[in-house]
């Protein structure tokens, strides 16, 4: 156990959930407060998914999906009647998922904002850390493509990514309000992490919410990110494909120039290390070690690694 | 197969359910209407649950439950979540079964009338009857008991059906519009049935809709009730205690005393067949055959019955 600090993460997404299951396990969790993103939240059937709280929480409920995401060994026997009822099952709900969906949408429609609606669900599956949603107004991620603007969800998975994207847009991003405790997350953190989430729908929503970039400026925290990119491939998802048709490379470098202004340190994998001077040179201090959560282990030592360059 | 006749049935619960299920069997189905209690329908989790319209669903669709309700085989995952975030279990529903609540939920969400989703619903599942619900409006049963008003699935599953009942309120009653379909079903019917249904919860509040007693006086049509007490007993579900808490006695002969001005012709089971007598004696016709369907043989066998009661 490393001594204590204050640590505020941005989250969203599988590796942001892998990255906490290790630091929730090498740190004091009730020390941890997760800012999690909202934006890829959507209406299926008319019920509330929050995608990337619910990755969060079942990742540290331990029960983590095969794919990163849903409940383990979840059945479908809830979508595949609403198949047989002529719907179209794009979106994959589990049965034990479809739970907490419906759990969450009945709180929501009785005037819970999320945020306590997310606290009450992380208290009931055992968190010990703080879950917050970044903000508990409607703030949706619009994916500008080719073929116009699509919804988050109609991007990633019904439309599996395929399409070029050029740019986004967040309509609900200046009158959402940062929900409450978020901004104190980030002026008292002692360390702010971008978890190894995509730059372009995980973090940038997150940045997005008024008052966000405001505490990240003034908070004496060390700001840290961990590279979601490695040896040029996103680990999970869409950010390398974002990256090229937005022009960037597709390399680590160029989400630590994305977020050069933003922190004052960047991890970057091992298979990278010969990125670290460019790095450097964008004015960032460099943490060179293994990034990849491919077990319990390894995703103990990212976060071990996290917390020894904040304190160094 | 009978020589088609039009067929409106007023129905609710497992006991029409099962009688229906052998009425389209032997007659054609597209002459049969069914026009089902919607009183019972209620909120659960905010899901607009109707268990008499889905326990006519999958009765006639093949997957009736092994109690009468619900989808067989039906599993419980999504419940089992529900309760390990804290709620109780009180009512069940299984895993298939909830799809349907999802999707008729955001159907009337989003502003489709009940007999437009019954009827896409009961399309969806292969019915070749029309099913209706006899209102569109809320129209809830409170059960009048010593402990207070419950609402009907309250008094009927969370707390099984033990209180005393001392009477019922049908407060949407009086603004309740017949659903489109209904009238005229009553009113073009070579014969209406009411099915062996509960008399206070089942047909009782499709009676109390404006217009269906009027309808019902002014039809042509032959006019049947068929007794839902058999050798003193309800077969199922809380008629008997209801007759009993009431200050009837607990028989068919007090079923039909009930009806007699609603209806000419009462279907008695052989077990009760001393009771014809005082049934005639309140200008009924009495027609006395095998009423327990315990296989589908025999709820062939009690159609046929209704239908040549009807032809005689």
């Amino acid at each position: 156990m490393i001594a204590a600090m204050r640590i505020t993460v941005l989250a969203g997404g599988v590796g942001a959930a892998r990255f906490l299951d290790g630091l929730i396990r090498v740190t004091d969790p009730a020390e941890v407060t997760v800012i999690c993103n909202v934006s890829d939240d959507f209406a299926w059937h008319g019920l509330f998914v929050c995608p990337d709280i619910d990755t969060v929480v079942y990742t540290l409920a331990g029960l983590e999906g095969d794919q990163g995401w849903g409940v383990r060994g979840d059945t479908r026997a809830a979508l595949d009647e609403l198949t047989a009822l002529g719907e179209d099952p794009w979106f994959l709900i589990g049965d034990r998922d479809l739970a907490t969906h419906v759990w969450r949408t009945e709180r929501l429609r009785t005037g819970h904002p999320l945020s306590e609606v997310t606290r009450d669900l992380a208290a009931a599956r055992g968190l010990a850390c703080s879950l917050l949603p970044v903000t508990d107004d409607p703030h949706p991620t619009v994916v500008l493509t080719e073929d116009g603007p699509l919804g988050f969800q109609d991007y990633f998975v019904r439309r599996r990514a395929s399409d070029a994207v050029r740019g986004f847009r967040f309509p609900g991003a200046h009158a959402a309000q940062p929900a409450p405790g978020v901004l104190d997350a980030l002026t008292t953190a002692d360390v702010v992490v971008f978890a190894p989430s995509n730059p372009f729908v995980s973090i940038a929503p997150i940045l997005e919410v008024p008052g966000v970039r405001e505490a990240l400026a003034a908070t004496a925290a060390r700001r840290i990110a961990v590279t979601p990119i490695v040896g040029g491939a996103a680990i999970k998802g869409p950010a390398a494909s974002m990256l090229a048709s937005l022009g960037h490379a597709v390399s680590a470098l160029a989400v630590a120039r994305l977020y050069s202004r933003l922190v004052d340190t960047f991890v970057l994998d091992a298979v990278d290390a010969a990125e670290a001077p460019a790095i450097e040179a964008l004015g960032l201090r460099v943490c060179v070690t293994d990034t990849m959560m491919t077990s319990g282990e390894r995703r103990d030592a990212l976060a071990r690694a996290v917390l020894d360059a904040a304190a160094s």
